[in-house]
C-alpha cells in the first residue's frame, strides 16, 4: 500500500501521535478509563468549538452522521426551515431537512459565491421559519459563508440557528457562543487531523428546548440527542457501543489541535492557503470564489478549456501519489478541489502539489511556465 | 492504560492483525485501493451472513445503527410490524418500529425464555404484518431464537423477515439465505472480533423491493440503503466519508474468520462455552435460560442472593482486570453477563473467569468449593 498525500476534500493525512492513540488495548465502553477518556473529548470539543454547551459530543459517524443528528433532532414534520444554498453541502440540507417533513424555503446563491447575508434576512422576514441553517465552509466551492452575520441574521427573526461546520472546524475561526449558533456539527477527518469515523456536535439551550417541546419522537435512536447525552453525561446510561478506537485517536487529535493553539492553526492554515494561491496565479490558474470569500483549507481551482481533469487527477494519485478531489454537480470537470488540512496545511505541501500539478498539466500538452508556481509559493 | 480481558456483551478483544491493518496508511474513501479493500469487505461479509444478497456492506456506524439502517428502510408509517420481544433489544426494535410511525404487535415472551414459535405464528396470524422483526441471540438475557424457524412462520404469512444478528454473527450459524431472511443487521466488535463501529448489513431482493415501492422518503440520508448501494457498489457515487481505518481493521477480521472457517468457529464458541457452563455449575451456579437455548458466547449467569453484584464486578474489572457485563432492566442486579466471544472463545478465558470469579466471591464471604469451578472447566 502506497502512502498518499490527502489534498482532497477530506480525509487528510493523520498525525502519527494520533494513530499510536488509535492501537492503545480495547476497553469496554463503560470502563471507567474509557468514560474518563470521553469526558476529555467533551472537555476539549467546547474549547474547539468555543462554547459552554453541556451538549457537546462525539456522534458514532462521520461528519454526514453529524448533518443528521441536527437536523433530525431540530426539525419537525411542518417547520419551517430557511436553508442557505450555494453549494452542494447546503443541498444536503435542504434534502435532509424535507425528509424529515420540515417545509424548507431555500436562499439559493450561485455556487461559488458567498450567501448574501442581506437576501437572507429577507428571506428569514419573509418566512418566519423555526430553523435558519447554513454551511460555514462549502466544501463543494471553496466558499466561506459569514457565519456569525448569518447566525446574527437568524437570531433577529427568531430563528434557531444550524451551522454546518465540517470543513471549518479547527481549520478558521468558528466561535459557537460568539457567533450565537444553537447546534453545530463537524466531522473528525478534515482540519481536526483525527481517521474519519466521528462527528463533532454541540447544541446549546434554545436547541436542547425545542427538542423537550417536540410533539413527535425523534425518528431515530442511533442520533437521539438527549438519549447520547445521557451515555456522555454523568448517567453513563447504555445507549450504543462508542467505536472505542476512533475515540482514542480522536482524544489525541483534539489534544494536538490544542496544543498548538486555535489561532495558531488558522493562521497556519491561511499562509499554507497564500503559497498555494501565489503558485497557482503564477501558472495562469485562479480560484472560483471572490477573494474575499475563499476557504484556506480548500482551494477550487477552475481549469482552462481542454485540460482533461480526470486524467489529470488520475495522474496526480497514480504517478505523483497526490490526491485531489474532483468538482460535485455542476462543477464537475471543471475544478480541481485542492484541500490543504490539518497537518497538509503547510508550504511543503503546497509546492509538492504545485510541482506535481505542473507535470500533469505538461503531460497532457498544456502549456505553463516552468517553474513559475513553485517560485511563487517559495517567494510568497 | 491496563489491558483488560473483555468478557462482556461486547466489545471483545481485537486480535494483533486487525490492530495492525488499522494503521495502515490513510487513503482518500474513492481511492481506487481503498474501493478494491471496500469489494473485498463486501465478498467475505456476503461468505460471513451466507447470502447472495448485493446489497451486503457495512455501514458507518455500530450495530445499533445496522438496526436503526434496516428498520429506517423498510418501516413505513402505518406499516404492521410483529416485534418478538424477550429483552432489552427485541424491546429496542418495537421502540424504533414505533418512532417511525410503525403500529406495533408485540409478541412478548418472559426474559430469559426462547419465542415460542407457535405463538409468534398465532400472531402473525392475527396480525397479518408487513414485517416480522426479531433477535437472533438476544444479549440482555443470553437467550439464541430459534431463528430458521421464525423466519420460516414470518414468510409463511407474508411478511418480510428481519433479523438482529449483532451478537450472534461469527460465534453461531447465521445463514441468511437458508433461513430466509430478507434483512439482517449484526456490529464488527462482537464474535467478528473487529473494534466496534461498523455495522454489517444485507439486504434481500424482497426488502429491496418494498423499499422501492415506499411512498414516503425513507427518513435518513447517512443510512439510506439505496444511496449506500450506490458508494459501495459499482457507481461509486459520493455518499459520505467511509471510516477508512475501521474498514482496513473490519477487512482483517472477516478474512480471519474465513481462514478459520465458520463452522470451525461456531464449535470453537460452543466449546468454550461448554467448559464455562461446567466450571459454573460445579460451583453451584446456574444459567438464565433453558439449556436447549442457551447462547455459547454470551452466557448469563444467576446471582445467587446476598451477592453484591456491582461490587463484584468492580473487583473483577479493578483486580482481576476481567471486564463483564451487568444484568440490562429487569435483570440488573440478579444476572452476570459474561462473553466468550471472538477470541475470548477459548477454555483459557473462561478459566482465567472462574478463578477470579472465585476470589471475588470469596472477598464477598460467599462460600465456594476451592478450586472446583477451574477444575470442572478443565475436565469438560
Amino acid at each position: 500500500m502506497v502512502e498518499r498525500l490527502l489534498l482532497g476534500p477530506g480525509p487528510s493525512n493523520v498525525p502519527p501521535e494520533v494513530m499510536a492513540a488509535m492501537l492503545r488495548p480495547t476497553l469496554g465502553h463503560l470502563d471507567p478509563d474509557f468514560l474518563a477518556c470521553m469526558q476529555r473529548v467533551r472537555e476539549r470539543l467546547q474549547q474547539v468549538f468555543r462554547t459552554r454547551n453541556q451538549l457537546t459530543l462525539a456522534a458514532s459517524g462521520t461528519g454526514t452522521a453529524g448533518m443528521e443528528l441536527v437536523l433530525t433532532n431540530l426539525v419537525e414534520p411542518r417547520d419551517k426551515v430557511v436553508v442557505v444554498v450555494n453549494g452542494f453541502f447546503g443541498g444536503r440540507g435542504v434534502e435532509m431537512a424535507k425528509r424529515l417533513g420540515g417545509e424548507v424555503v431555500e436562499a439559493k446563491f450561485p455556487w461559488g459565491e458567498p450567501a448574501d447575508v442581506g437576501a437572507v434576512e429577507k428571506a428569514l422576514a419573509a418566512a418566519k421559519p423555526a430553523l435558519l441553517y447554513f454551511v460555514h465552509a462549502e466544501t463543494s466551492t471553496g466558499v466561506r459563508n459569514e457565519a456569525a452575520a448569518l447566525a446574527a441574521a437568524g437570531r433577529k427573526h427568531g430563528a434557531l440557528v444550524l451551522m454546518d461546520c465540517v470543513t471549518s472546524l479547527g481549520g478558521l475561526e468558528v466561535d459557537v457562543d460568539r457567533f450565537g449558533v444553537d447546534a453545530a456539527f463537524s466531522g473528525s477527518q478534515k482540519c481536526l487531523g483525527a481517521p474519519s469515523g466521528l462527528a463533532p456536535v454541540t447544541l446549546g439551550e434554545r436547541a436542547l428546548a425545542k427538542i423537550a417541546a417536540r410533539k413527535t419522537p425523534v425518528p431515530s435512536i442511533y442520533l437521539d440527542a438527549l438519549w447520547l447525552e445521557k451515555y456522555w453525561g454523568s448517567e453513563r446510561a447504555y445507549h450504543h457501543t462508542a467505536p472505542i478506537h476512533m475515540v482514542y485517536a480522536f482524544e489525541e487529535a483534539l489534544r494536538l489541535v490544542l496544543e498548538e493553539g486555535l489561532e495558531q492553526r488558522w493562521q497556519r492554515h491561511v499562509a499554507a492557503h497564500r503559497a498555494l494561491a501565489a503558485g497557482l496565479q503564477a501558472m495562469g490558474f485562479e480560484l472560483l470564489p471572490p477573494a474575499a470569500a475563499r476557504l484556506p483549507m480548500l482551494n477550487a481551482v477552475r481549469l482552462r478549456d481542454g485540460i482533461d481533469e480526470a486524467a489529470l487527477r488520475k495522474r496526480l494519485l497514480l504517478e505523483h501519489a497526490i490526491e485531489v478531489g474532483a468538482g460535485l454537480g455542476e462543477l464537475k470537470g471543471r475544478i480541481l478541489r485542492v484541500g490543504l488540512m490539518g497537518v497538509n496545511a503547510n508550504r511543503g505541501a503546497a509546492i509538492r502539489f504545485l510541482a506535481a500539478f505542473e507535470e500533469c498539466l505538461a503531460a497532457q500538452g498544456a502549456k505553463v511556465p516552468a517553474g513559475a508556481g513553485v517560485a511563487a509559493a517559495l517567494a510568497g
